[in-house]
């Protein structure tokens, strides 16, 4: 038999919009890569979308690609491998580990974005060598992980690590489409929240330059705030500023449930950097018991976009290193 | 070298109001007891009670004492073996475990009082068997703790599992003191918490039986509003669901975080039973994601009063047969 090369694997981010994949080296150097919208698709031609990516990916490879590695906006079933749920993607009650698997005929394995992005942290990133770490993501969602000594938490059944549905304030805002709780983080520190309150800021200063942006008719968004923030107009500041105390609410709980070593914060949200984590830190160094706060530190993700292929590449990886990987779908756990 | 019997251990639960230690075997029955009020008394008075107590235990043991474990209501250091923190004694900044070993001469191993609670609950009580346990004990203050497979999870440095201080309502009350926070579940679910909504409510209803015992002079406390919500008053039995209501806030954000099997629900409080915890199931499945709500039980911790005491003896227990114990004081973890 001869002998697989284990150079190259395939990693796919499945996110609510764009679908990103790429063969990734064992160094994480990126040889080939592939990018759609997947947004509005049906569950059929979502799968086609996914299972022409990793053909495309593998046509282009000089060596054979030994597993995919998948990361999906969703929380999958790890008794069973069934998407449970999944706020953009119409693939609940699919198996969808296995069923790319026998479209691809390639091993595949899936799990749950938030966890593969956290993967990439600790084993190359912002929480490499640490023994507890945690990732906020901060997408249109809110999603979160948990990482002991590098081995990615998952829960009883699959679902750990929702930080996004951490409640902060029980009568607060409805939470994004498909949760049926409110007030919960992602309604205050998500893309979405953030655009909402951001829209409400320029209104009530309709003079400021976010206020402009507004009356020109530009997307309200967190790119948009950012820049306009970094810009120094104040009202744009504030709303980021408030954001962040809301996070620091939120990474305060985190702080007292598990006494980490680093809160990771990712996602395009935290493109808004130290303008969210001061005032993030402040909460946390002025509320938390010393013992916590002393020690815990709060940090930009280093894989930004390319976290979540990047990770689900790593996962492929490190399940074909452990175990010869059967043409089978598989959820990581 | 004659061999030293390992039946009997010593356990002490060092709470804030009362020191509570017995003899204990293998089989968790308890030989011997002793038990004194030690709120008010100074550092050194506290270190003489405890020595004492652990005198008093191993003269009534006819075979060696092997070791003693101790519960604190505290945060220590696990680097250092210091009480970092305390709230209701007077040991902040004294390695305990040290300490005490050093004046009775035996290994002492000591740990936080839901930790060993939760020991206790995952050998021989409410957790047995189940992969991802959590306790929420609800005394004075609100403590919590986390087992993964059976073993006590505690952090990067010993603070984990401070479950009371999960914010609940970012400008709701103040804490207890000690806590730098404001709206903590201990907040809103703690025994002073009770008691103040408890005396708020009688205000309002003065010819209600609660009303009534205020006016009567009696103290407004935990048991007081259970006997009178279980003989039917209406007011007393509205403020044991709100509290449930609330608890059940601070454990969806607890099963969002960690999809456990089980969350035990302990400390004086919980001798509500399902007066508070119906009220919280109803907020869990209302409001958490299907793969979590379908599967986490909300469980009455098994050990009463006695869960400090009988977990801390576990903790010495294991200690020893794990490992040949120096007489010297150990943190556990």
């Amino acid at each position: 038999v001869a002998k697989v090369p284990t150079e190259c694997v395939i990693g796919v981010d499945l996110g609510g919009t764009n679908l990103k994949a790429g063969l990734v080296e064992g160094s994480l150097a990126v040889r080939a890569r592939v990018e759609r919208v997947i947004a509005g698709l049906g569950r059929e031609e979502l799968l086609d979308a996914l299972a022409d990516a990793v053909a495309q990916l593998r046509e282009s490879a000089e060596v054979e690609v030994e597993a995919v590695g998948l990361g999906i906006a969703g929380l999958i079933d790890s008794d069973s491998g069934v998407v449970a749920s999944s706020t953009h993607l119409p693939i609940a009650g699919v198996a969808i580990a296995e069923v790319l698997s026998e479209r691809v005929g390639l091993a595949v394995l899936a799990d749950n974005d938030a966890n593969v992005a956290l993967l990439a942290e600790v084993r190359d990133g912002a929480a490499a060598g640490e023994h507890v770490a945690l990732i906020v993501a901060l997408g249109t969602g809110v999603g979160g992980a948990i990482a002991f000594d590098g081995e990615i938490y998952r829960g009883a059944h699959g679902a750990a690590g929702e930080f996004g549905h951490i409640v902060i304030s029980p009568d607060g805002p409805a939470c994004g489409p498909g949760c049926r709780s409110r007030g919960c983080l992602e309604a205050f520190v998500g893309g979405s929240a953030l655009a909402r309150d951001a829209c409400a800021a320029a209104e009530r200063d309709p003079a400021g330059a976010l206020g402009q942006a507004l009356a020109d008719g530009r997307v309200i968004d967190g790119p948009l705030v950012t820049e306009l923030a970094l810009g120094g107009d104040a009202t744009a500041l504030a709303v980021l500023t408030t954001l962040g105390q809301w996070l620091g609410i939120g990474l305060l709980s985190l702080a007292n449930v598990f006494d980490p070593d680093v809160i990771v914060v990712g996602g395009g949200v935290s493109a808004a950097g130290d303008l969210i984590l001061e005032p993030a830190r402040r909460v946390l160094a002025e509320r938390a018991p010393t013992l916590i706060s002393k020690h815990v530190e709060v940090r930009p993700a280093r894989f930004g976009a390319r976290a979540g292929m990047l990770g689900a590449a790593i996962l492929a990886r490190e399940a074909a290193a452990m175990t010869p990987l059967r043409r089978r779908g598989k959820v990581a756990g």
